[in-house]
């Protein structure tokens, strides 16, 4: 991949614990916002999927292929649910083995006596893969091909993903300006559609109602790799805010 | 659909909002929790897509085919970038225009001097649709084939969704019971895979680890339509716990 040129990325939660209702995932939002900032990494689509193996081959596939990066949350660790890395072995047809090093890593922490099976099992994962170091407690993530796995419990995630950035290609950073007016998306909606066409190819302009302090309001939000574009788009926006006599919202 | 089978579903979340990070979904643990105790709906993948027609049209033909039902949120306002309907006419080869009911609905909500093209533009649909009362904001959603599609707005979607209750086939609900030890995987794994291999058909073992309140313990979630077998497997979690002398934390 050449630097600065567009990256993207797939998320891949594993987990039944979203699909059933049980935990609000909190990761996808997390994940979007750092990899953007810090590394110019959109994110092009979300998949939450079972603790399947054939399923998560499935995906692992499917996404490695349609996107430059794919990073999956959960199922890294000890008990029988935690099927990511070896499915993801499956996937690359590439043997399920210790690292050595993640063994180590596992061993000192843990120390020899307290070293059990379970724990043991953390420090299989696809050989050649990359490791991730995990800085709060110990486990670590990897990356094998263009596939990161990180785990699933948010304070965890956000603790190492830090450590994946050296194996990133970054890209360029998607900036974004928004406005909240107060009005209804109705009494804009023409207008702003105008204004898309004009600006088709350098921003993307959304539209989100909002319902706060009493208020109802519509919130815009311009983005764009180009920061000047954004500027260009949100005089024309402001054109209408003007001529329409909306107040604005803060 | 034969009624008292296992009905599957997917959630289809449309929102470059979502997959930027700007917005934080709420809407899957919702209808996750919704779907099975009303309906006895699982729901077996979750997909966030952007506003992008071609992707929206992909995502309706494989998801449609695979499970019994499609819940779409988000993309059926007023503005540009609400592209649901419009998409999904197309993906069933279906005419796009307006629901003699639906454009009833909304003249008489915003009165006709008022219903203006932002808001007639919601009255559009896949044509054959059946409507999704809507009793918060007057827009309905609609139903066409085996895809249902909901506003993105969490608040409208929880006040519509009773209304999407008639027209689904209900299937098993899945029970299920947690038990929160005082103790860390790793300690447990060994024993909870073996006990997962004995109910493999009945039930599903979850493990998550938690930290609260300072505590670090395990949530240990078993699920299945037999609230029988999970009493049974319960049983032989508790053996365990017995037996390793773990606390249980309520």
């Amino acid at each position: 991949m050449a630097k600065g040129k567009k990256i993207n990325s797939a998320i891949l939660i594993i987990g039944d614990e979203i699909l059933s209702g049980r935990t609000q995932d909190l990761n996808v939002s997390f994940l979007a916002n750092w990899l953007n900032k810090n590394c110019g990494i959109t994110v092009g689509e979300v998949r939450v999927i079972p603790d399947k193996e054939k399923i998560i081959v499935e995906n692992i596939l499917q996404l490695s292929k349609s996107f430059s990066y794919v990073f999956t949350t959960g199922g890294i660790g000890p008990t029988h649910d935690d099927i990511t890395a070896k499915s993801i072995s499956k996937a690359f047809k590439v043997k399920y083995r210790f690292h050595e090093e993640a063994y180590e890593i596992l061993k000192n922490y843990y120390g020899k006596k307290n070293f059990n099976d379970g724990r043991k099992k953390m420090a299989k994962m696809p050989s050649g893969s990359k490791l991730i170091y995990n800085p709060s407690s110990a486990a670590p993530g990897f990356m094998i091909k263009n596939v990161i796995s990180l785990p699933g419990v948010p304070s965890i995630l956000k603790g190492m993903i830090e450590n994946s950035k050296k194996f990133l290609v970054k890209g360029k950073i998607t900036q974004s300006k928004s406005i909240n007016l107060l009005t209804v998306e109705s009494n804009i909606s023409v207008e702003l559609a105008n204004i898309q066409k004009k600006f088709k190819k350098q921003v993307s302009i959304g539209s989100y109602p909002f319902f706060r302090l009493g208020k109802i309001g519509v919130s815009i939000v311009l983005r764009s790799v180009k920061l000047k574009s954004i500027d260009l788009c949100l005089k024309e926006i402001f054109k209408i805010v003007k001529k329409k006599n909306i107040n604005i919202f803060n």
